[in-house]
């Protein structure tokens, strides 16, 4: 397949919220050539993904991320990943290429996947899928008794792990506490319970380290995201003071580089990768197996559409020791219209990916018509990038 | 000071040319507030840095740079502090955000030091300047007589101190030796010499290792760059097979605690800073603070205006043990006209900045006219950004 057109579709709700939800907007990528087509999606900020697509050249080691692509070919899986090292050579000097390059990459391997007629997982080498216990990841309501029924709400539709962050939870102990406590409460003891805090305690060690006790008292399975994602004196001494709990992040990871330090210097126990930002789905495929090699679980990080969650879910879903997903269960009309199938769970919480070819979702054009928003970037006195006709 | 006012004005030679030379296109950044102007500096990619200053929300922690900073009040350098740790937090999903903080940082610290009639070293808490052995940033040339031939005329200028990058280095062992021998015979012994592959041998170890035997027979200072930012094993490898020859890196640090772990983890010798990159002034001086307690050399990273030279020098310029710096020797065309006063070396080869106020260096307004690139970005049927008009 020799790549003709690469199109950035940026799709975002009317309205974009002051929350900490992912899903109010989404960057779609179509790769076409050779009559085949793909798609794949880049993780938030659609603008300035779009901006590192088009950019003028800085110097040779700062072009943008078409120029390294455009016209060339692909067939295989290791011409993936030599494009992607040629992007990251070309590239290196522009910080948000590996976002960029992301979208395109999970495109490029959806468009070789189904040019091969095999599902992406097996095109890595998996065998067979083995379905996931899905966690409903939700964030925190203001007040415990509000937190309580979302949680109690997740349970009785099945779902067997559930995920709490952001709102208002770090700020004050014994809020805190409150909140945790009515989740435990309203689930039940059999239900897994992970907290995220979202880098919130950057620098503030103590701060995670006073809320140990209280979460291995509820035990929760996990604390996501203490700090920043490279902090790994921090993550290594949060580690130490826990019995139980243990510590989960990754998500910002822009490369298995950087992800494997976390790992290996962070000490995580969960590590946490989205393809949307760590370059797609073949650095993703290889952490999966660096993890397994070093006792570290693979989780994929998604809040996002359908096409996120396969994309993700690729490089572990043939890893049976790899049992628990992320699951966004509350996604924006966006993210339920623009991709089918719908991402749905059985009735014992558990996620399968839907059969079929390459990513085996589809972009439905009519939908993201509907949420387009119109970009137009000039330089130079050219246009370098106007939203594409659908 | 209250931030009443940002500007970016993205400066560019006529024509890009396809090497490594960071000097052909500039970012730089006004804030004006209560009658206070600032000047500062972002590295590479232009207009990528302004698409992170205006991109839309995507959601609760993935802002534009400028929703965290209009209107802001900045006293103090903790106050610099606050409004940079506020920017991570609200757009730390968005990659470029670093960047695009860098040169509004570095447009602070110039400002407030000069409402203060004070240079910004000496706000940051140093005595004195001392001046720095400059060394030569230069690229290989094709052959090794071109090479040796730049090398003789940098040793006669004054300089007592090359380095030498890019080019074809790092492909043929023979070729790489007859580079550095032409250098060596062409300074003498006297002249310190470095070298510089910029992470062209990424997950190549070996390629690495293969070389330091001849390096360390020419008598190189420091092989730069050999692999990528977050490639730790390989560099802490490298460090293992190597006697007298030391590595260098960190320009791509985006973060303290970034360039923090390449100093724990990669055991460089020399971290290299640039305060375009690494969130500004403030993060680069904790980190030369860093650096002397672990017995690691600071060097600033500079390939462009004086500007951005004198930004990444006041973090050491107070720190008599960091004697070396980076001087760009080759600067194009518009790196020499857009500042004054210009930086220049004295006959034995020493750096010192100009005295004054802030960053001491001034922006010739007509001059950036001359060379200001037309950018519009428009979204959501409006216009985010437009080149301000001088």
């Amino acid at each position: 397949m020799r790549i003709e057109q690469i199109d950035f579709f940026y799709v975002s709700m009317p309205v974009i919220e002051d929350r900490a939800d992912g899903s109010q907007d989404a960057l779609v990528v179509r790769v076409q050539g050779d009559g085949q087509t793909g798609w794949g999606e880049c993780e938030a900020s659609p603008l300035v993904s779009i901006a590192a697509f088009v950019a003028p050249m800085s110097h040779s080691a700062c072009r943008p991320v078409r120029d390294s692509l455009m016209g060339e070919t692909v067939n295989s899986v290791d011409d993936i990943r030599c494009l992607s090292a040629k992007v990251a050579a070309n590239s290196f000097d522009m910080l948000q290429t590996p976002h960029t390059l992301s979208g395109i990459e999970i495109a490029l391997c959806d468009a070789l996947a189904r040019q091969k007629k095999m599902p992406v997982y097996k095109m890595l080498g998996h065998e067979k899928k083995y379905p996931k216990l899905a966690y409903a990841s939700m964030l925190f309501a203001p007040t415990p008794e509000e937190t309580g029924r979302h949680a109690r709400e997740a349970a009785e539709q099945g779902y067997r792990a559930v995920k709490f962050g952001w709102g208002g939870f770090g700020v004050n102990l014994e809020h805190d506490r409150a909140l945790v406590e009515a989740i435990r409460k309203a689930i039940g003891s059999d239900v897994r319970l992970m907290v995220d805090v979202g880098t919130l305690w950057s620098n503030k060690t103590d701060e995670a380290i006073k809320r140990v006790q209280m979460l291995e008292e509820f035990d929760v399975v996990w604390l996501e995201e203490p700090f920043e994602s490279m902090e790994y004196p921090h993550y290594a001494e949060l580690s130490r003071h826990c019995k139980k709990l243990k510590i989960a992040a990754g998500e910002g990871s822009h490369s298995a580089a950087m992800a494997k330090n976390m790992i290996d210097h962070g000490k995580v126990a969960f590590i946490q990768i989205d393809t949307g930002r760590v370059g797609g789905i073949l650095p993703a495929h290889d952490l999966a197996e660096y993890a397994l090699k070093k006792g570290v679980q693979f989780v994929n990080h998604t809040f996002t559409t359908p096409l996120a969650l396969s994309a993700s879910l690729q490089p572990m879903i043939g890893i049976e020791k790899f049992d628990i997903c992320e699951f966004p269960v509350q996604p924006t009309q966006l993210a339920q219209d623009i991709n089918r199938p719908l991402c749905v769970t059985d009735r014992n919480g558990m996620f399968d990916l839907p059969d079929g070819d390459g990513l085996a979702i589809e972009v439905d054009l009519a939908a993201l018509k509907k949420y387009l928003v119109q970009v137009k970037i000039e330089s130079h006195g050219k246009v370098l990038y106007e939203s594409p006709k659908i």
